[in-house]
């Protein structure tokens, strides 16, 4: 099924059942308020949320309404969690081979992640605010999943089962501020503003075959004012599924109800042709692995970050061509302005 | 006035006010059922949460029961946002003289900070649970505020009137682990798991003048296996004040009700006698830093981390030599047996 949630003035806003198409929706009165509630209680509201879902599919809903993304918060206004992985590896080879710097080799058996704010984020058509544009405003496409109870310890193959829902994201970063920040040792602050969630999150269920192995195997687009600059797969280059990435939280504490779980930029390997040249022909989900491109071919990067009025839109299609999530579109917007 | 949640089955429990000699507590019904409701709707909810107080302690409630602090969740169970400073830079200090680092100077000028996971606290005294004494299990006595909704951009002054309430911490930190993930360059993780509040959150009003500049000038008290390890004056060398604190999480993003922001490990410089030699009277309020002293004094340090079945004890007392938030009291047991 697929769940959104509709601005009502509240911090948590109203849980809205979406249909298949996007065409439709319907409030979840009556079965649960708020998002979170549904998560807290999986077992006994989310068939209940099915039942709705398949009438809706059917044009049997009674309360029936156009579906509105500019209605929408992210499906999960605020969480009690945003882990984000950095699970595609080759975007970390990227970045460090333009500064010519080695990936260390546990990056391949541990991975990457930071913990995020999670208090406020933003939804799928808002605009994202910023002081300054020396700031490096720059995008990252992800998938992310939002998770139940994983207890402390579990498995890769637990942790995956702990998986209810999946989204997409766009985790906003701040590269200029970036270099300071790792510089003093305690990861990523300032670095990281708001994230952004799709309209729409869906049970794994509705990704059919596409989802397997814990990894979502469809393309990613980003497009950056209007102009497509990312065809990139989620599927085959993510170093570590998400069981793999939630199993990582979980190490030491538990994962509770609504944790978000990011994948990460998501990222494809370059191919190289007869004569040893190497292109990146699906693009980048971030301008700052188009700039380590640059800076790999051409010895500097040549594309500059986001400015104020910049819109960026992420999207994700099914093998059917059709939107799943709904798509991220947002515009940079100057905060001091 | 005191504010705590009683655990009652569900994942955020039950609002309480409680006495401020801490010898009575009543439910909140009627007015909030949950701490997060109320920083939610501060401004409504607080002044009849502030007439129940009065009441209590004018021994007026009418369903006013014997306050047990073994009932208490930590005071927010689960929150949207756990910030965690590095606000005394004498404990960054010695940590670095420990292993002959400089401290950078603009360590002086801008805030160490690092995101902590929020989805799952642990109550005042409920077990720390951990998988090897071989993670370096180790305690940090903080005092932690809780905050209003602080927009993005707010000064220190702002930041500061967005204080709602304060309590104290045990952010739990598995030294041994810690290494390897700054190594990583993405800061802390699985070496923070879930930290522990005291039964007790209080409104700045109930510490009178020992409540100044954004500082909490009492002594963070803390024993380990029973025996007094650390008496911290925690105003006095805190170099970044709560509302610089704050203002630092809001450079980029807005700070939404509910969030906490924690001081770090309190620490007090040391005082150095007519023969040069230093002394660190006032003890420790973390191993890590007891170790960093004995290594700069013996070349080694010689006190090891926590094994299971220790016990840590952290609380702070006002001058009238009552104890403000109750006592974290925390055992420390093996997550595998």
């Amino acid at each position: 099924m697929k769940l959104a949630t509709y601005k009502d003035g509240s911090r948590d806003g109203q849980l809205v059942v979406v249909s298949r198409d996007l065409g439709l929706a319907h409030y979840a009165t009556g079965i649960a308020g708020r998002m979170q509630q549904v998560l807290d209680d999986w077992n006994f509201l989310s068939p209940q949320l099915q039942d709705l879902y398949e009438a809706l599919n059917q044009g049997k809903a009674r309360h029936a309404f156009p579906f509105d993304p500019a209605m929408c918060m992210a499906p999960l206004p605020r969480a009690y969690q945003w882990a984000d992985g950095s699970a595609y590896i080759n975007h970390v080879e990227l970045v460090r081979a333009a500064r010519n710097a080695e990936v260390p080799k546990t990056f391949y058996e541990d991975p990457l992640m930071y913990q995020g704010g999670s208090d406020d984020f933003l939804g799928p058509l808002e605009e994202a605010r910023f002081g300054s544009e020396d700031w490096g405003i720059d995008f990252e496409a992800e998938v992310a999943v939002v998770t139940g109870d994983v207890p402390m310890g579990a498995t890769p193959e637990q942790a995956l089962d702990g998986v209810r829902l999946v989204m997409i994201a766009n985790d906003w970063s701040l590269r200029n501020l970036i270099p300071n920040e790792l510089a003093k040792g305690f990861g990523f602050f300032q670095s990281k503003p708001a994230t952004a969630f799709s309209p729409v999150a869906v049970t794994p269920d509705e990704l059919g075959d596409a989802w397997a192995g814990g990894r979502l195997n469809l393309v990613l687009q980003s497009a950056w004012n209007g102009r497509k600059v990312g065809m990139c797969d989620a599927g085959p280059d993510m170093t570590f599924h998400f069981g793999q990435l939630i199993a990582h939280v979980c190490k030491t504490r538990n994962v509770r109800a609504g944790s978000i779980i990011g994948s990460g930029t998501v990222s494809n390997k370059g191919v190289t042709d007869d004569k040893g040249q190497t292109d990146w022909p699906k693009g980048y989900s971030c301008i700052a692995e188009k700039r380590a491109i640059e800076t790999i071919q051409d010895g500097k990067p040549a594309t500059g970050f986001m400015r104020f009025g910049d819109t960026i839109r992420i999207e994700m299609k099914g093998k059917d061509g059709q939107s799943i999530f709904g798509a991220i579109d947002q515009k940079v917007v100057n905060a001091a302005a």
